[in-house]
């Protein structure tokens, strides 16, 4: 079978590992019986090993309990660049090989289900765990809302990510949070409601700025140059502007402008919401 | 003029200090010119000397910015008990008195700007500061919602209420309130959406739950008997129940029955939400 999962972008600023929405940029990995495994992977990703040690390989083995596979993986998802590809890998190579429940591998792979949640049912969704179980709702987002992502080349390890978190916060810095997403969630549905600091974070962004301080003055400029907001997308290094979409193309450039400012490589991607999450064929 | 503004519930669980409803539970204010100050109050609150000490009468005052008035309070909104009677005469006095801008008269009484905007604007807002400037938005509120206030006589002060609360968190319990907060507005938004867990908070019930040891087994005996969640009502004492149309009368009568239980004297009001809020009429 073949699975289409789109990327995510999780966080957006104040919502914190529970805010994600789905981007159409696609991993795509087919899996089909044979007499051997062989794996076939181009695009993103392609570097690592076509083995059995490859993610992809790992999931489809276990959710089909065989490795006498033909899995093949296409990716159009950066890695380590916060736009969710391993769960959205882990969710594409569950669904191909057959998983009742490909949320749930992407939520055990991933160990979050924000970025899960989305890649797999699409839009822009809340999720959190609830005594150990993964719980997600949809939320509404204003169809008339695009998003610039700001690519660096430069990688950033969720897990580097995460050690420069402090384990406590101010209570003021918790209600600004709370405040902000709820400005968030009211300008993403309604795209006339939002205001620019609606996407301010203080529990994650600042102290990742530390290992990419080119960003604080990034998403500044996308800002500037007519973005209603912009946030880090997960972990980074990716930031991401939301836009009317009649401001997508400017956004876009402006974005390249500011790459080129900062000596940062990279690429900009102007980029529709997926509606859809998991699609099988056959 | 006359000023008729409904009662608010603010924090909602996860929400604190940033999310309010307004609740068809009113106080109504009237302000006319007379050649020398004249106060009648009726209702909640008419306990307060009826002189130029009486807070409607100070904001009326300066407001209008004479003292010859008549001012005629009349209050259904209890005090104290967490249901935003302060922000409500605020704006209902400033209103009443030709206050151009009432909104910002409740936010600079109350302090906080979440009751002033449900009581303001009414339905389901967020609400926090930017920049020192108040920032409300509206949220989607499903119509099939419907509230009980279990409120006790006793009071419970929102300073006293805020002492108790630690001026550091744990991130855990930060991203706590967040990934509730994102499963509440879904469910506020959508009945069939709402898991009874998006009412819970760690931020500040625990700690006021000392004042008011009864408010846990009521809050988990509300959703026993239907209530789809349950919160504090702002900083108490009122405890709030969310609840489908259908369960409301069963739900107001098992807040009845908890109240006897656990030898909390008060009172229980199944309540719509206030679609409207500051209504003029002379």
């Amino acid at each position: 079978m073949r699975a289409r999962v789109p990327a995510s972008s999780a966080n957006m600023g104040p919502g914190f590992d529970v805010l994600a929405v789905a981007l159409e940029l696609y991993i795509e990995v087919t899996v089909e019986p044979a007499p051997r495994l062989e794996v076939v992977t181009t695009g993103e990703g392609s570097h690592l090993p076509a083995d059995d040690s490859h993610p992809a390989v790992v999931i489809a083995a276990e959710a089909a309990g065989t490795d006498r596979l033909r899995v093949g993986v296409h990716s159009d998802i950066p890695l380590g660049r916060g736009l969710g590809s391993s769960a959205a890998l882990a969710l594409a190579a569950a669904a191909a090989a057959g998983a009742q429940d490909p949320f749930a591998w992407g939520v055990r792979v991933d160990g979050h289900p924000e970025n899960a949640a989305a890649s797999a049912f699409g839009g822009l969704v809340t999720a959190t765990t609830v005594e150990g179980v993964a719980v997600w709702r949809r939320l509404a987002l204003d169809p008339d809302l695009v998003f610039v992502a700001v690519i660096p080349d430069r990688e950033l390890l969720t897990a580097d990510a995460r050690t420069v978190l402090a384990p406590t916060v101010t209570r003021a810095d918790a209600e600004f949070n709370l405040g902000r997403l709820g400005l968030l969630l009211a300008g993403l549905a309604d795209r006339h409601q939002l205001v620019a600091e609606a996407g301010d974070d203080r529990l994650h962004q600042d102290a990742r700025a530390q290992l990419f301080p080119e960003s604080t003055p990034i998403l500044a400029g996308l800002r500037q140059a007519g973005a209603l907001t912009s946030f880090w997308s997960g972990a980074g290094t990716t930031l991401l502007a939301v836009c009317d979409r009649t401001a997508g193309s400017t956004v876009r450039e402006a974005g390249e402008a500011l790459l080129a400012t900062h000596q940062v490589t990279g690429r900009v991607a102007l980029l529709e919401t997926a509606r859809e999450g998991i699609t099988l064929s056959t």
